[in-house]
């Protein structure tokens, strides 16, 4: 069993919120998560996990502060597991010009082929593999799992989710980068992490994934209408053209006047926990 | 009609929540605040005012994302009004020592009467006269108001209902420091803004205001019992003995395990904005 470290531990809604951190060896590196537990949660009754992968530049702080998703996960009786989006710390390398958009707080949730990443970043087998297998031997979380995030993190929970149309009983994303190989962030962390190789960036890109899905994973997209980053980096349009092409049903909905923000996210919170509660039953 | 600038306005819940700034009158300097307008409110709708006073070291930026409170705004129709927690800038003094607990963040809604506060530390008549004057003439929202806080801002919302007694329609207060005489951030503070003047202390101490009240303001106030603060610096016990020696009605409630953060306060708000809207109809 794997040694993980709780920081913190504080109650919400008469169930737990913790931080722990642990020597990731996906990643080569300390990693910080934080998990909710609603107080349906015991050893007796170990309870189902919703995985949230947050956005660029964030911890797994932001979503645990910003988003109101306890309540709605106490009420229903769900764990929230609130990753980093990234690797961390001085010996882990970070964009030299400090963009937020590559690097540190920008793992894009792929595993790197090209240094010098690829010795940390592999947030994809983080979220997959090596978190949940933590999650499932020290806490009373069972493994029946869902998965939803944000803008970057969307991306990440759409590409998980299709790629892992049986682990995963429902995915949902709030304005989630959709098609990054034809995006500024995606195009520039693609190429650093995964080189110029075509057939690496299609296994990490939503519009592709659907073309080869055989099994449909229940999905669910809310989109603001006046997010400044809808038109160049998320890009629905062409998400809505795939799945059309494939028939791949998604439940797609559009907020006039919604822009990126917690704001976005805190109005549709309630919706999102009551959509994966239905599944993780 | 006095200037407001708006800063910034973003949609949430239905409703809007917008930042504005104003060169404040009382405080000689620029003044940050947010409002949450609910979609109830319009020029021929003017919905009913709830002020939030913040803690320690907060802007009015703190409550606006953590609290989870516009939800709950927006059902009950409802305008938030989230002031900062003291003057800001460099032309306003500040603690020489940096003591999150006074100067700059650390208002504690008093009128200074020393120098060199005195040119700006108002905040008592800037909560109380000009921040209202200010919304009513630029905002859907009329002269109806409550008021709640928490930590410092529980003890100014305390002070203010209790001194303003047919001005507030009700009052709570999430973890308020309740006899600042006889504490040592209120001591801090009331030493350098008030001087050494134990009647001028006396206007600003809850314990004290119960004492001489004449009408008595609907109160919640909850209580985290894991609260590090509780015993050295809130006092509950002295407020709970101050309003049984004189009667004055109070609904308190203690809670097991909670502690100071914004997580007890998501925890409770939801009931906090049901006990405003009863008496705010």
């Amino acid at each position: 069993m794997t040694t993980i470290t709780q920081l913190s531990n504080q109650k919400l809604f008469n169930g737990q919120h913790i931080q722990f951190e642990h020597q990731s060896a996906v990643n080569n590196c300390l990693m910080t998560f934080s998990v909710y537990l609603p107080p349906q949660a015991s050893e007796a009754n170990k309870v189902p996990a919703l995985y949230f992968l947050s956005g660029l530049t964030c911890t797994d702080e932001n979503f645990s502060v910003k988003a109101g998703a306890q309540r709605f996960a106490a009420e229903h009786g769900i764990a929230l597991i609130m990753p980093d989006t990234s690797p961390r710390g001085e010996a882990v390398p970070d964009d030299l010009d400090d963009d937020y958009a590559f690097g540190q707080g920008a793992g894009f949730y792929v595993n790197a082929t090209q240094k010098p990443w690829n010795k940390n970043f592999n947030m994809y087998d983080y979220v997959v593999s090596e978190l949940p297998k933590l999650i499932e031997e020290n806490l009373p979380v069972n493994d029946i799992k869902s998965i939803f995030g944000h803008s970057m993190g969307g991306h990440g929970a759409l590409v998980i989710a299709l790629r892992n149309a049986t682990t995963y009983r429902s995915v949902s994303a709030f304005s989630p980068v959709t098609n990054p190989i034809d995006s500024p962030w995606g195009q520039k962390a693609f190429l650093n992490y995964l080189g110029d190789h075509l057939a690496s960036w299609q296994q990490y890109d939503s519009c592709e994934l659907v073309n080869i899905a055989t099994k449909h994973v229940p999905m669910l997209i809310d989109q603001g209408l006046d997010d400044q980053f809808l038109e160049e980096e998320l890009q629905l349009e062409n998400f809505i053209a795939a799945t059309n092409r494939v028939n791949y049903p998604c439940q797609i909905r559009q907020h006039a006047g919604y822009n990126h923000s917690y704001f976005f996210i805190n109005s549709f919170i309630e919706e999102h926990l009551a959509f994966h509660a239905k599944f993780l039953k």
